[in-house]
Order: C-alpha cells, then sequence, then structure tokens
C-alpha cells in the first residue's frame, strides 16, 4: 500500500493553499479532487481577498498574477436609502483589499503545484478515510478510470467544503455543529456591463440589499437581496434591473447594465463545527465553518485555517512535536468566531428582515448611521473587513 | 381664565430642565406634578449623566453641587466570563461621564427653579388638554386640595413620563408608536456597602448580565439580568449575592456585599413615539421614548429634547418664529433612534437571551471580543457611552 505523509481532500482554496504550503517546508501531500481541473478553474464563487491572504500570495510566490491583474481596492460605498458613504479602508487602516476571483486564485495554486510536481489528482474521488484514530490513516478514493485504490497516510486533511460527509466523523462523536439560519439569500447575477463604478457599494433599502461589484472591465457581479426559497425565473431580467436601480442608484451613480449571462441563488448560513480535529483527521475551511456571503470572508478563513494547520504538520512530521497539532481547534476557533460575527453584523445591518417592524427598520438605520458618522464607527468596520493578519508558527 | 405661555406637566428632568432654560431666556411657564416634592426628591432612578447632560449643568448655572459631589468617571470595565477590560472613556473621547442620581439632578433643578420665582405645583395633576389644535390650549388641572382650575397656554408640553396619556392624542391620529419588548429584565437592589470599585462593570457570563454600579461610597446600586416576570420573592439575598459573585466577580474584584434593602424589577422595553407634537402639544422626554436601562441614555434623552424645544418655543412666543418649533420632531428623532441603537446593542451584547444556542452565544461573545481587542471598537462604543453634544439653536 502507498503511503503518503498529507492526504487533503479537495483542491478548494483550502486544500491547495495547504499542499503549497506543506511543500515550502518540504512537506508532500497528495490532493484529491473530484471535479476535473476546467471545472475548478472555471467555477466563480468568492471574489475579496483580504490583507493576510494577499501577503501569504505574495509571500510564497504565487502573487505575481494577482498584483498584476486585481483590483486592489482602497474604499467600499455602503448606501443607505439611496444615500452613498465612502469608506476609505486604506486611510483608515493601512490595508487593502483586493478583488481577484476565486477561480483565478485557484489557477495560480494549481499552476504552481504543478510546477513544483507536487501530486493533484483531478476527477479522483475520496471515497472513505478509516483508521484515523489509529497508527496510520487509510484512504480510498477511486480514478476517473472507475479504478480504487487505498493509500495510508499520517494524517488526513478534509478540505472537501460545505458538505463534507468526514465532519460528521468528529459531530457524530462529541463534536458540536453550531448552526444559523438567516430569513434572506442573495440573487447572484454575471452581467456583460462596464464597471457601475470602481469600488464596491452596499446598498440597503426599505426593499432590500444590493451588491454592486465587479469582476473584470468587462464582466460585473452584482447581487439582490432575496427570499431563501426564490428561483432564478421568479427574477426576470426587467425585475431585476428595476430592483437594482431602486435599491443601488444614487446620486452620480446608475448601476451600469448588460447581458445577464448567470443568475444563481446563494445561500446565507452560518455553521461552526467544534473540534476540528479527532485523531489523524482534520478539517478546514468550508467542511468546517460556512459564513454567509456578506463579509466575503469564505475563502480568506479557508486560508487562516491552513496558516495554521500548515506549520503543525509540519512539526509533527518533521520534528515529531504534535504539541501545535493538538492546539489547532482552539488556535483556529476564535479567529472563525469573529469572522462569524462579521459577517452576521454586515447582513444584519444591510438586510431587511421580511416582515421587520418599525422598530426594526428605524434602529437597523440608526445603526448604520452611527456607524458610518463616527471615524471609530468606520475603522472598526474598515479593520474587519480588510481583515486580521493570519497567524504566524515558526516550523 | 388665567394665561401661561407654556405649561408643562411633569417634574421630571425633562419638565424641569425645560422651565430652566425657558426662564434663561425670559419665558415663564407653570410646571405641573402629580407628586410630592419629597417623593420627587427621593425617587431612586437614573444614575448616569452623558457629557452633555454636564455641561448643560454648568453652563445654565446648576452644576455646582454635581461638580463637587458627584463621580465622574473617566473609564467602565467590561467582563466577559469574569475576564475584566477596561475602557478608557476618557483617554478614547476626551470626555468623563457623571456618576450623580437622578433624584440629586432634580434636587438641583427644583431649587434653582424656586430661587427663580419659578411656578412649580406640587400635588397637582393635569387632567385634560384641550383645544390643542386651536388658538389657545386648555389646561385643567386639580390641586391637592382638590380643587380644579382651568387655565389656557400658548403651548403645552407633555413631560409626564412613559405612561403619558397625552402621547395618545397623537398616536390616536396619524402617529406611529413603535415598540421593541426584550426578552429581559434587570433585578436592580440598593446596598449598603462599600463601593466594589470606583467605575461601573458591565459583567455577561453564561448565567447572564450583572452590573455593578455606584451611588455613594456608603451605598452601592447592583443590578442582575433576571427574567422579565420575576418579582422580588424569588430574589432571596443568598440567591443575589450568588449570582452577583458568579457573574461579576473577577481577578482582584470581588462584589463587595452589605444589607440589602431595596428590590426592584426592571422592564426593558423600547418605545419611539412620532410625531413628537400636533398643533400646540408636545412630547419630550419618556412621554415619547422609552429606552432600556443599559445604555444609561433615558434621563439624557429627555435633556436633549428639552435642549430643541426650548429654544424653538423661545422664538416661537418672542420672535413669532414657528419654524424651529415646527421642525422639533425630525430635529429630534435622529438622535433619539441612535441612542435605541445603543442601548439595544449593549442589551444584546451583554445579555443572554434565555434559551439562546450555541451559535448565538458564541456569535455574542465573538462580538464583544472584536469591540474590545480594537482599540477603534472601544472608541466607537465609548463615544456612544459618553454621548453625543446637547444640540445647540441660537434664539
Ligand atoms: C457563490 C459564492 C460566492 C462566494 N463569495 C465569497 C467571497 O466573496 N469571499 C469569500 O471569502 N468567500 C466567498 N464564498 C465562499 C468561498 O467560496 C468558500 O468559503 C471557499 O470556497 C472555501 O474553500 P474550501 O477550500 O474550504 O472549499 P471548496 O472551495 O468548496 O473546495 C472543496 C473542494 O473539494 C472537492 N471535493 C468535495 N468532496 C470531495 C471528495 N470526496 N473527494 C475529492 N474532492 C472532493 C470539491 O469538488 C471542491 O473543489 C463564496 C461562495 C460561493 C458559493
Ligand atoms: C429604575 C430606573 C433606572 C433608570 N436608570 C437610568 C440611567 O441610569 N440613566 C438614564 O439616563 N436613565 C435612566 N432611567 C430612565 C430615566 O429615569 C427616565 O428616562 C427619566 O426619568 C425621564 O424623564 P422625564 O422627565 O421624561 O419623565 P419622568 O422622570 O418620568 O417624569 C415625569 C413626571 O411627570 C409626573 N406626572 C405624570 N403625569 C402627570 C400629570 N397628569 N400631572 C402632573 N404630573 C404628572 C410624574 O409624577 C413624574 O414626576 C431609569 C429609569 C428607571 C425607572
Amino acid at each position: 500500500m502507498n503511503h503518503v505523509p498529507v492526504a487533503i481532500i479537495g483542491a478548494g482554496p483550502a486544500g491547495l493553499t495547504l499542499a503549497h504550503l506543506l511543500h515550502l517546508q518540504g512537506v508532500e501531500s497528495i490532493v484529491f479532487e473530484s471535479r476535473t481541473r476546467k471545472d475548478v478553474e472555471e467555477t466563480v464563487r468568492a471574489g475579496i481577498l483580504e490583507q493576510g491572504t494577499l501577503n501569504l500570495m505574495r509571500e510564497t510566490g504565487v502573487g505575481a498574477r494577482m498584483e498584476a491583474e486585481a483590483d486592489h481596492d482602497e474604499a467600499i460605498d455602503i448606501s443607505i436609502n439611496n444615500e452613498r458613504t465612502r469608506i476609505p479602508l486604506t486611510e483608515l487602516t493601512g490595508h487593502k483589499v483586493a478583488i481577484y476571483p476565486q477561480h483565478e486564485y485557484l489557477k495560480d495554486f494549481i499552476a504552481k503545484r504543478i510546477e513544483d510536481g507536487g501530486e493533484l489528482l483531478f476527477t479522483t474521488t475520496v471515497d472513505s478515510v478509516e483508521n484515523y484514530e489509529g497508527d496510520l490513516a487509510k484512504v480510498t478514493y477511486t480514478e476517473a478510470d472507475g479504478s480504487s485504490t487505498t493509500i495510508t497516510a499520517d494524517y488526513v486533511i478534509a478540505a472537501d467544503g460545505s458538505n463534507s460527509p468526514y465532519r460528521k466523523l468528529i459531530t457524530e462523536d462529541g463534536g458540536v455543529r453550531a448552526r444559523h439560519e438567516y430569513p434572506y439569500a442573495w440573487f447572484g447575477i454575471l452581467v456583460e456591463a462596464p464597471k457601475t463604478q470602481k469600488e464596491l457599494i452596499y446598498a440597503t433599502h426599505p426593499e432590500g440589499f444590493a451588491l454592486i461589484s465587479t469582476r473584470t472591465d468587462e464582466i460585473q457581479r452584482y447581487y439582490l437581496q432575496c427570499n431563501p426559497d426564490d428561483t432564478p425565473d421568479m427574477w426576470s431580467d426587467d425585475r431585476i434591473w428595476e430592483q437594482l436601480h431602486l435599491r443601488a442608484d444614487s446620486p452620480g451613480i446608475t448601476v451600469s447594465e448588460g447581458r445577464i449571462f448567470d443568475k444563481a441563488v446563494l445561500r446565507f448560513r452560518s455553521a461552526v463545527t467544534e473540534p476540528m480535529q479527532k485523531g489523524r483527521l482534520f478539517l478546514a475551511g468550508d467542511a468546517a465553518h460556512t459564513v454567509p456571503p456578506t463579509g466575503a470572508k469564505g475563502l480568506n478563513l479557508a486560508v487562516a485555517d491552513v496558516a495554521v494547520l500548515a506549520p503543525a504538520l509540519v512539526r509533527a512530521l518533521k520534528k515529531k512535536d504534535t504539541g501545535l497539532l493538538d492546539s489547532y481547534t482552539s488556535l483556529a476557533v476564535p479567529r472563525i468566531w469573529k469572522a462569524q460575527h462579521f459577517s452576521y453584523w454586515m447582513s444584519s445591518m444591510l438586510h431587511a428582515v421580511p416582515g421587520e417592524d418599525h422598530f426594526a427598520t428605524q434602529r437597523r438605520f440608526a445603526e448604520l448611521r452611527s456607524v458610518l458618522e463616527s471615524q471609530s464607527g468606520q475603522r472598526y468596520l474598515a479593520e474587519q473587513y480588510v481583515g486580521r493578519d493570519l497567524p504566524r508558527f515558526e516550523v
């Protein structure tokens, strides 16, 4: 039976970043990914990278294309009832965020893994993880041709996204999965249109929330608050443009229109799994936790998890010191809860809960105004928006 | 029929402060108060004065005793699970708050009104306000001896507290009363004990909230989160001390004990009335709005209302210019909603909602930690705690 020090399930941001960080410290891994490379490289998901994530890309030699191609935003706008206030992120925090689509991030890490000779198996699905409480874990996977193989691994990382079946191995046996459902969702579209403006606009309006974000000079990503059980056919193009203008236009700014070529409903959920480990099995990224999209923390949290996990695995494998690895959950969880809070806070401030009463609406607007009229309120928001530094550990 | 320019119902902070401010601009008023002077001067209620309220006292010649006797606090402590963090209010904002009981505030304004020869009728209850949409309003009141009198007034101010029947004259006819009920209340006690520490301690704990506040060197005021329908007999002295220590002790700090001589349940409610005026009738203070006690904004909001109303009435009466008076509601309401938000925010962060799930508890603690670990988070909280400047208008 073949052996690998670290088996990583999933070539998302968590899995690929981990494999890269381990490689830099001389620890080899195999990454298994169910989907094709093309599929992984074309699926549009997250779009905002925090400064910690940007620094990691730069410092580990994967940042060149991002530096050249990403939009580096120094501000966001918040619009209340069609009146805009600018939050100057960089002025307030010294940091920027980058608008760089998740699939571009993945392309860069995939290219780097291949360049570095790393094992990265597409169209290969992990079917089971066994004996993770024993001496060596066993990982069984099926390749595109239908062949099934079992290997052993010192450590298995389930970085297989929000539906991870491996999470259950932990939660079924004394773990906790804390959840929160939100009474709204996002209706997201991709549009062939010029940018409405360079920076993102987070708009709130009695009719609901809208987000005007950008992808490239030619393609924009807009979101409208909708009901969680809305389907794309309930949103005609006319209704979309009417609602976008109603909610997000403001003096000097008209949401730019174009051909809509993608419509999808994005659910709002929060979940946190504790612990994130059991024996030789570890959860990272969405496999462990889900955040609603408002705070744009999903990809960044996945990266933060592996910023702890990588040095912990290196110490365990190269120095037989499992101290850091044993503390993985307790080191990762405080940041996860703060990101949950930030996402929940931004969501609650900006969305109209269906049927909310006059008190709730007015209090919400008063909160937004309290934040926006105070420099420290703006800075408190901006700090969380640009994100905290990644944890750093010597290996 | 006798005539008065301004008839004021209620000798609480709103009514007495208004009468004083009007007098300084040469406008006379009568203040009617149902209760005895002794009762008014002995009822323990609010205890924290914002900087705007302090400035008003100083600038209008009623601040001498407050300056000498009040505790001027430069910080508050927030304790999470028995771990304290200091919020240095003055360092962060340049301002202090004063711990000066509401009844001491009232004593000073009553003394001043009497010294100035103002009309202030105790044990006199206003029974009706009529014709407030006509040329002159009519106010009918009953004195202690049972005699009933009707006078006319240019303007009538209902500053008669949270059960004001005059509010209905406005809400029954196109006005809005926005309300919010909270799933918790405060069990408040007065204790003969030395101070636990100089500054207030806001403590949150899985068992609930506790507030360690002070009155004098010998008398302290403590609060424990309780259920809204708890009655004082459900809280034995033993239970009180056990819960206070459990929730609010922290390294170096033990809640000081002594004889408990007052127990009362304080309900948590938010309410805002809009508009706050109709014809010649105006609402001020608790008659218009109620805040839960967490933000300590009740008395201060009452003072802020009359800081708009006083110059508006002076302009209307002395210059026949009703512009400011017509705008009273729209000038007063934004501050009221921000204070509602602040009180709601502090309440939500610090109280355990009965039966709240793991997500809610952890998110709440993550929010508190996000605020406390960030200087801008602390400053954003501190700014709202010390309060905004009072509105100022030339007369
Ligand atoms: C539409 C959308 C918009 C978003 N916007 C943002 C944003 O703006 N900012 C942000 O930070 N976050 C955003 N997010 C969240 C972000 O995309 C996720 O948090 C992030 O992808 C998590 O990375 P991950 O590596 O943990 O999981 P994933 O990216 O989900 O990767 C898991 C991978 O594992 C593979 N896999 C699953 N099971 C197996 C198996 N058994 N064997 C082999 N492979 C397997 C999957 O095919 C997948 O490729 C968004 C998400 C969506 C859906
Ligand atoms: C226990 C407690 C603790 C509090 N703690 C704080 C705190 O820490 N900080 C803070 O800022 N706020 C606090 N508050 C709130 C604060 O006390 C009130 O917001 C404040 O008293 C409002 O002032 P007011 O003048 O509007 O009304 P009130 O103080 O209620 O005065 C109204 C007056 O009108 C009189 N009246 C009523 N009807 C008539 C009538 N028909 N004719 C004649 N007179 C009438 C009443 O007898 C009363 O004296 C607290 C309240 C309570 C109850």
